[in-house]
């Protein structure tokens, strides 16, 4: 799927935007979208006030309309321009303030002075607006009227699944979150990333079954897993977490709780293999739903092949993390990274050699007759697959112990295994 | 405590001028200054040909008074101006001989010139005196009598032990020698740490239980152990060896047989957190009694928590290891190391999380309202000990696991069990 | 033996010129050369057409006369003057043909002009003249004659094996291959190696039994397995492969399919104190029969201890491997290094200390009296081995702990054997 870029591009700039939050009708318009793309993808809906572990279920948010108005009439900040304008979840508000009372309800960033920061008090009653810090400072003294027309009463927390079945119950996980009102590559590129992901994988039958969750972050995953804990315990082998995976400037790679899952192996090794570098990060800088995902007693085997780490690059949690930090080619490149994960994890099996000592290659044709360079790496990657398909190792312990890409290790075995040189399992020789 | 380097180095400038050998009156002494302190120290006498593992306990040595006299009766070396100036466990002598034949008997170092060595023949019956090289050398040919009058017979060994009973049997060992003469930082300063940390240890209750061990180096600790070793080897979950410990120049480590003890992980951790840097020396650099309580079969945990290191610093063994080379200040870097170990095994438990996924810190008042700087860093500190609060932890290996003190890991871990988000213990989950 | 690198030597310009091929007649006049050194050489025929393992015996080649004639009768070239003129395993030919026809059948190295390189064909039925690049270009166009007088038709494979029968079964294992025609360091030095050790081991009475194996390569090496893998998988606790052991260049290290081998153990150790430096290769490299050796489900303990090694010296599989390349000092440096690994594998115990706490060593004479540098040296050693002969390392484990050559901690271990203060074996502690 070398168009799977653009086509994800197209759903990203019909999504970013939609005035997402953790609840409420812009994630239900997100969900009826998403569900245009996938018919299988079940829509749930939680009730205000359901306990979820820890946790409760808060009140739904919905809003209208919100804007700060000067003495004159004028609009000097408007929902409708962004929705970032309002502080997410806002409490309803009309009245008249001076400055200096309007103020105490204003965020800006000083060192980002032309950005709206993003910025949520979804468990404290709150109301404010964020601006871009140059507007805030020519402010002029005098009464302003500070509208928010939201509404926070009992209502549902809403979340979606596409569960797509495999031969066996064994899945694998990608998740991505929901809450985040018009940005583009820490929130939009992830549920376009699992949309586009669902598609390939439906494409052909598939080894494992396949679980992509779209949750609003934390309450959502949490929620999620209170429902689904001991299924995903059970049959999960590999977890990918789908945020900032649409701009172009790098890889970073954040490992799970103890970094030695099934995940964290296919991750590392196609990161390693597939490009020039990348910035590999500790498990102490995780900040999506692998906290809850490889949290004790959850130990989901859950990573993030990412682009440009949240919190690590100039636009993150502000206006400016628009349509234009993403691209087609960024959201291609993840897009191929996690399809090489998936291709590799369905292909990785333990094999061993069917016969003591090497087995004759010549007479199967494996053996080159024409002893040219590229023959003779052809038949050292043949060897040195061959002697570590030993019933010890899977598919990218092989590639690992012998510097071959976990693929290509792949085409050989299929090679060896139709020559019938080496089987899939446990060890079982062939004596003469 | 932080006026136990003075109060140290107070005991110190009493106990340094006593002749100290592996058995006699000079050790009863010293038992007795250090039984004032604590009235609670247990002395030992173990009778001359005791066997004890290999060993047997020798006959106890006493000195009066020895001399070397020139022709015109001027007493050229006097053990009255230094004790260091008899070879220890010298036999008693009396006879006038040449220059030739007291040469014979005399030590001296000419690369330390004006330093007396220090110099001892336990095992085998010998006379001698030790003295500045540029002394010796200024001796002129002619008669000298060499007078020591030492006695040799069968008497005992003399060792103490203060044990401290705390909520449990299981124990943390220091051990401490005292049978160098009057040497400050390889001698005086161990048993006067051991003191301290004795005082130290009592002022409250104690998880566990704590074992003062003052003995003759080698034949004492055998000694020890052959008395002790079954209750030590059930009961001792860590030890530090006290010797040289009263310097302000560097910090020093020598780890267990294979580094691998709790000893080992709590000592590396405080020298790493709590010092800029210091040396770290390998098992086969040892030279004390962990010599024995590291010996096959005795497999003591323990390892040694020190300053400069016996053997690497210029005035070791000789007259010049006198009370400048150590201070109230070197003395209190080694107590506050040594105490920050005793605090952290007190609390070094295993804890776990009670809840699945992460619990909501907000509704606990953990999550701070405000996002300046240091609020972060304390939420990062707290979520990261969180997560490794997996029973699989103990809090030491939570604080390397986060990059954070294990004190202050401590203090987190004690704020989340308070909250009830932390248990100690194995895991036991929560489900809603 | 400080002459097995002449004797060695000697044999190798007796065996050099000899045309040696997987099977065949050269095959068995070296064999005979070899049975008069160790008349207990085991020599044995393999029928063509046998099944072993995945391989098949190959028909027997005898070649009697090979040369390409001009249109004057001239002997352009031939294998009267050189084995390797011919393509070994070549089949009959005799026919006129022009240069053209001529040149589809003819191998040189354009990068080496000068020297013949050495081609094979044994599975697939083809005939050739290898020659120098330089003699190629010079043949003018016309007609040549092409005859080489060679049988291909079934009769047997020949190997030979040395059994040592020592006072237990365990066994170690040399092999080497006896398939190359003349070739000096990547065939001779392989064969007279391992007849060099085979005395060298007879010399005395062995705790280990001792294999010695002449095959020709890959098909030898699977041949012999298939006939004694079983006793050898039960028996062998370390082996060697022999080949390329006769330069003065390097010394060079290919490990086991996991470098975890006792071979691995005492090889590394050995080289590691015993050479300047040395190649360290990784079992990617590999080459010769460890490649049967250590293929999966076969597994035995097998390295390469050995000098320049094959593939990576310049003239390796050419003419230019002559009997220049090979000297008496590099064949005596592989022995002496082959046999510390022998001498410290035939006394690699376990050792416990017999005492709890240190032995009084002064009491057994082990302690110096006099404190020499050399003395404290020794007696470091002395403790240092002791520490760690504490029942869960053998010899090499205790000299890698304590950076002590193996061979010199043998000798401080049997020097505390005779002063009963180990023993070999587990864990027994006298008490007092």
């Amino acid at each position: 799927m070398n168009n799977a870029g653009e086509i994800m591009y197209a759903w990203a700039k019909d999504l970013y935007p939609i005035c997402r939050s953790i609840t409420g009708n812009g994630v239900r318009e997100t969900f009826e979208y998403l569900h245009n793309i996938h018919p299988d993808l079940n829509i749930h809906e939680v009730k205000s006030g359901t306990k979820v572990f820890d946790w409760e279920i808060p009140d739904e948010w919905n809003i209208t309309e919100a804007y700060i108005e000067d003495e004159q009439g004028n609009r000097i900040i408007d929902f409708a321009d962004h929705n970032l304008h309002v502080l997410n979840y806002s409490e309803p508000i009309d009245e008249w303030m001076d400055l200096k009372e309007l103020d105490k309800h204003l965020y800006s960033l000083p060192e980002k002075p032309d950005a709206i920061p993003y910025i949520t008090s979804y468990y404290q009653r709150r109301w404010g607006f964020c601006l871009p810090h140059s507007k805030r400072q020519n402010l002029k003294p005098g009464k302003y009227r500070a509208v928010i027309d939201s509404t926070l009463k009992p209502g549902s927390l809403t979340y979606g699944d596409i569960l797509v079945k495999g031969e066996t119950d064994e899945e694998i996980l990608f998740s991505t979150y929901t809450c985040h009102p018009s940005m583009a590559n820490n929130e939009v590129s992830g549920m376009i990333m699992a949309a586009g992901l669902a598609q390939y994988i439906k494409q052909q039958k598939r080894r494992y079954s396949y679980r992509f969750v779209f949750v609003p972050e934390t309450i959502g995953a949490i929620t999620y897993l209170s429902k689904n804990i001991d299924s995903m315990k059970k049959n999960t082998i590999a977890g990918f977490m789908l945020t900032c995976v649409g701009d172009d400037r790098t890889y970073s790679f954040i490992p799970s709780r103890y970094g030695n899952t099934l995940a964290d192996k296919v991750a590392r090794h196609v990161l390693e293999h597939k490009t020039d570098k990348f910035d590999e990060y500790s498990f102490l800088d995780r900040g999506s739903d692998e906290r809850q995902y490889c949290a004790p007693g959850v130990d989901l085997p859950v990573v993030s092949l990412i682009r440009s780490k949240y919190l690590t690059y100039p636009e993150y949690h502000t206006s400016l993390d628009d349509l234009s930090v993403i691209s087609s080619q960024g959201l291609q490149g993840s897009f191929d990274k996690l399809t090489e994960c998936i291709e590799i994890l369905e292909k990785n099996h333990v094999y061993n050699n069917v016969h003591l000592c090497e087995p004759q290659l010549g007479k199967r044709g494996l053996y080159p007759t024409l002893a040219d360079p590229d023959s003779t790496k052809k038949i050292i990657n043949l060897v040195n697959t061959l002697v570590y398909a030993d019933s010890t190792n899977d598919v990218i312990d092989i590639a690992n112990l012998t510097n071959i890409y976990a693929g290509d290790c792949i085409k050989i075995l299929e090679q060896l295994e139709n020559a019938d040189v080496v089987k899939k399992g446990s060890l079982v020789f062939t004596r003469c």
